[in-house]
């Protein structure tokens, strides 16, 4: 495996138990000889699940199942596999889903539609779903409850650490917690549900409150980052409460007693998302774009991300070289409403560029300093409006183009 | 100078004298010490005009002007800079192009509207006009009809070599020629008017048919090219009739004495599309991507961007890969209407992904030989319709973040 990203946080957090849900990973075979590629979730009976997904014309045999199952409204497990996506696999995908699908439910005693599946890897070959079946009854006896480390190793492809995070928050005189884990490191760009992150909590809510939450949740963290602009055809997104957690049920996603755990939700959101953009394949620099001043927030998060996913502004910060023109270019082809004349640029808290020119005669030293480090931060004010969104990636390397030469063979 | 692309032509074509036309290139220091860069066209009097300019919401103060000039529909001078782009200077912009066209104006004794400038290179520095406008005398008594290789070096930045194009045909009994120079390498993306280029005929043809041929012209080659999906903010393609061929004049877009004419005209635009490509940063691989099945044309072309886009596929390419999985991923996230189950998919010639599925042992060694040639040809089948658009890209290597993490030092 690949040395860890210069990005990545200093340790695995601790996740605390989540009653109702135990953890297991195993190892199939798939692709990978020395390490394992499987993940299960169990789930007790009784939880509501909500789940996001891509957005891709092309999206992998797992996701059409996911969203079908979806509708059902409970989970019971989720099985994940990487190495292989099972996507553009033709009949042959549909059945191995259907397979591993059918043998979990068998396996738990429950609906098929209470069981879901991820699969991340290569795209285009089959899928060998009898190592995944064989290998479900010894995992499903092993899963434990503080399995959250090696379920989050398991489902890593170019990945270079495990992700995870978690808060904690009161509601309803209950404590409730929120854990999530995910994977991630290329094809990772806007317009998708997400790449694969999966969030568990003990809090007692429906499932339609539970699907507005993450909706909304996810616009803020999953599709506001960005590594390369490529969108994944298996990114998915499963958020599952079991309701263990003794509060009150919550049925609306408007009802106040939800503040708290929307605001812990949406931080383990984030923090899964900008892991991934710290994991970003051959990042070296970590990149905060916060758009202001735009006309609405979609206009802020699309010039945000024209920002992000520029190639010119990605080699120039990985350069150190805090080349505000190319910034300048890249919201000039968003599409999105700007007067050259109004536009500010700041990088690390410093004005560099005010009304449509350079500020003359501007500090060079602090943002040299600044753009040397791995922490880059860019503000930009479009001098119009009231929109405002902030979007995450990562510089793009020479690494990135190693990694990704070289992927299948 | 960097060396020259392995994709370059072998030499710059020969190009006939237009009549009507005279260049000339000088040397105003404005930033390269030791080449040439201005370039100076002078038309003699009766031309017509046409243009198309960058769609970015930031465009430099010479496309702004253009865009008014070419209301008037006539031409005398085209003066372009390279070394500085003249973008994002506020005020100091505007006045550098008011100086560099009224000193043109005064000069040639003709409207100011009749001088049409741009400039090229690096955005937010103030560009030094006094320099043009002091070298604009001297240039405008060395102009010769034969000086299209010194103009086309003239306009250069990163490219590594010049681009020129012609074609003769006739036209309602008069030999009537196309001459085309143009710039480019990297900033190079769909959604724009294009990047530097300058068209001249001596055709007699009004000014509104000339613009019509033109738009419809950069539909199909310079807004079908991308080397890395970034928008400058500089792009202007002009193209000027100098009406002394002797053929009779043609006023309307839709008179059939133009079908040989607009198809000459097609040629030289697509042919200096196709040499900003071979000349795109780092390009190692030219790449032709056809697209056919799709809902429209329309879609055609945005799914053909979509995978020129993609890093994925042309980090893959690069390397040799024949990825075909990354192409499915790229049709997917283009957001136009795709069915995975009915996805054709040919490298080289060879089918090699038919109806959602790979082709069960299709022959590698022709498709890997291709693959590890400088011409790649993908060809993407969608199988919905008959919308079909060819996109013209290449490859991203290691040599496109050098060059673009040092432009500016």
């Amino acid at each position: 495996m690949a040395a860890a990203s210069p990005l990545a946080p200093e340790r695995f957090p601790e996740l605390p138990p989540i009653a109702g849900v135990t953890l297991a990973s195993a190892h199939c075979g798939i692709r990978y000889p020395e390490r394992t590629d499987l993940m299960l979730a169990l789930i007790e009976p009784g939880s509501a699940v909500a789940g996001v997904f891509t957005r891709s014309k092309t999206p992998g045999a797992p996701v059409d199942w996911c969203r079908k199952a979806l509708k059902h409204g409970k989970a019971r497990a989720i099985v994940v596999n990487s190495g292989n996506a099972n996507v553009f696999t033709g009949k042959r995908g549909r059945d191995a889903v259907a397979q591993t699908v059918g043998a979990a439910a068998k396996l738990l005693g429950c609906d098929p539609r209470e069981v879901f599946v991820s699969s991340t890897g290569v795209i285009g070959e089959p899928l060998a779903a009898e190592k995944i079946v064989a290998a479900l009854p010894e995992a499903a006896a092993a899963a434990r409850p503080d399995g959250w480390t090696t379920a989050a190793q398991a489902i890593m492809t170019t990945d270079t650490f495990a992700k995870g995070a978690t808060r904690s928050v009161e509601m309803r005189g209950a404590r409730v917690t929120v854990n999530g884990i995910a994977k991630g490191s290329g094809m990772i760009a806007p317009d998708m549900g997400t790449m694969l992150a999966y969030v568990f909590t003990d809090a007692n809510i429906a499932a339609p409150a539970l699907q507005a939450m993450l909706v909304a949740g996810n616009e803020r963290s999953f599709n506001s980052i960005t590594v390369d602009g490529d969108t994944s055809t298996s990114d998915t997104l499963l958020l599952v409460a079991t309701g263990k957690a003794g509060n009150k049920r919550v049925t609306r996603a408007d009802d106040p007693a939800l503040t708290a755990f929307r605001r812990a939700l949406d931080e383990v959101l984030v923090d899964l998302a900008q892991q991934i953009v710290r994991d970003g394949e051959g990042a070296e620099k970590f990149v905060t774009i916060a758009v202001s001043g735009a006309a609405s927030p979609r206009a802020a998060r699309r010039i945000g991300l024209a920002i992000g996913n520029s190639p010119l502004v990605k080699t120039a910060i990985a350069a150190g070289d805090a080349n505000w023109g190319r910034i300048v270019m890249a919201v000039g082809k968003a599409g999105e409403k700007a007067d050259r004349d109004r536009l500010s640029i700041a990088v690390g808290g410093v004005p560099i560029a005010e009304k449509g020119g350079p500020l003359p005669g501007y500090d060079e030293g602090p943002v040299a300093r600044h753009m040397a480090g791995r922490d880059i931060r860019l503000a930009v004010d479009l001098g119009i409006g009231r929109g405002r969104w902030t979007v995450w990636t990562c510089d793009l390397t020479h690494r990135y183009i190693d990694i990704n030469g070289s992927y299948r063979s």
